[in-house]
């Protein structure tokens, strides 16, 4: 049972915790940080949150389970306005997309990473964002990465662990540098050629009637340009290295692609195209 | 009302204008032709086609209207099937992804594009295949692109036209240049970027776990990975040369980004994201 749960930024990641918690009856009580009142208050309704403050360092006092569900922008700040109030028993986690640049903001403010801090990501999310969008399914049959260093005390990896099965997760572990590569491919690559596709294609001067004719297929793949573009700013800022390696491969095959393309090369295309769609279909539909 | 429609190709597309026909009671008489017997043979059983032939000549004899719904890569051979066994007040139509290269198979076969011959191209379509995907309400209230040019007679024009609303399409028409730029910008262009994607991380040698941690986004964004590698490198062959311009594009922009990226230029990105997110959410989300 956590006594006193502090969400630090209460969105749709931070919200869906407190959600799904409650739901679940292991929370006695959780209170919300952020800036904006209206978000804050429209949580408290909903539920989400028992009450709240603008006050980091008054939402983590007595608490012995924080969540830090803030842009990965504003991680640094926040561990800043944490540090030297937490309870002795605290556990402190983190819901950030990437975990080498959080690392190094707790190494940063706490001088070496405390043992109470278990680095987590949960492979969820919608293109919505604010406490309305949280839902207390969002975690149910997704995995949540969590990136344990040599320092993690092993309790409160475990606690950690837990507040995430009851949220409906299953938790993996790895480490910080092979999540930060892992989701630089999956998932903020896919992010990059979605935002530019659509940007390349909004710069065309016959825009409108270009997007007017976009079929199924061009909805779902660009559904991800939809997403928060401070999030994602802070994503790519925080995770340069992994990406633009995932940058560079792409733009490689691109190249090989176009070459396939200018030379005529039908064996080669169909291999390319045949050789994606196994791997799709194999790897991909079976969790769909 | 249509007496006798030879559909050359039954499968997702043809037939679902059969079947959306018969539900419309507007046509009388459907056979269809193709390769594999089985499919023929489904087909008839699933009440999409009345008969079938193999022989596209045959099929075609009386038929007052033809679709011919097969692959780019097969529409030469077809033409030279039919050629000298039309009905004299045949319509002939075709649903291939690529207006350019089927204008150019024509001429090559008929020596000019005749009255008859109304290019056409239904922006709707699954990643599924065969006539067992077929279905009445594929078409509605999407789009049917018809390219005439000014050879084509405006009563065949109309048929084809009438054909695709009794289909509970809108129709649209635009010039053959103009419509394979805007295919390849919104439709060719995604479907390359997805299967160089999915093969990109296919080739890491850790692709199996990869692929495990993809979230709910990219399962979005690479479904199209998933679509008929024949039926693309077909497309993609047709057309090459507004697909390597909009490649091209594409580079440059990711080149402009990965720019951005490394020099660690925040209110760029931002403002790419920004640009991309009002772009999506202005253009497409309007006709989810």
């Amino acid at each position: 049972m956590i006594e006193k749960l502090a969400i630090i930024g209460v969105g749709l990641i931070g919200g869906s915790v407190a959600l799904a918690l409650k739901e679940e009856g292991v929370v006695k009580e959780v209170v919300g940080c952020g800036r904006g009142e209206a978000n804050l208050i429209k949580a408290q309704s909903l539920g989400i949150i028992d009450h709240y403050t603008h006050d980091v360092s008054v939402a983590v006092k007595g608490a012995d389970m924080v969540l830090l569900a803030v842009p990965l922008g504003a991680m640094r700040d926040t561990l800043n306005a944490i540090h030297g109030h937490l309870a002795e028993h605290a556990v402190v986690t983190d819901a950030g997309s990437v975990k080498g640049s959080v690392v190094d903001d707790v190494k940063g403010v706490f001088g070496a990473v405390p043992g109470f801090f278990v680095p987590g990501h949960p492979i969820a999310g919608t293109e919505r964002s604010g406490a309305e969008a949280a839902f207390a399914e969002l975690y149910r049959n997704r995995r949540v990465i969590l990136t344990p260093l040599e320092e993690t005390d092993k309790q409160a990896l475990q606690k950690v662990e837990r507040l995430w099965q009851q949220c409906g997760a299953e938790v993996v572990q790895m480490s910080v540098e092979h999540h930060d590569e892992v989701l630089a491919a999956t998932s903020h690559l896919p992010h990059m050629l979605a935002y530019t596709l659509v940007d390349s294609l909004a710069r065309m001067k016959e825009n409108d009637e270009i997007f007017s004719f976009a079929a199924g297929g061009f909805r779902d793949f660009t559904r991800i340009a939809s997403s928060n573009p401070v999030m994602w700013r802070d994503i790519c800022m925080a995770n340069r290295s992994s990406l633009n390696k995932m940058l560079t491969r792409f733009a490689d095959e691109l190249h090989e692609l176009a070459g396939l393309l200018q030379s005529g090369d039908e064996t080669g295309l169909l291999e390319m195209f045949e050789h994606a769609k196994q791997a799709r279909d194999r790897y991909v539909d079976g969790v769909e």
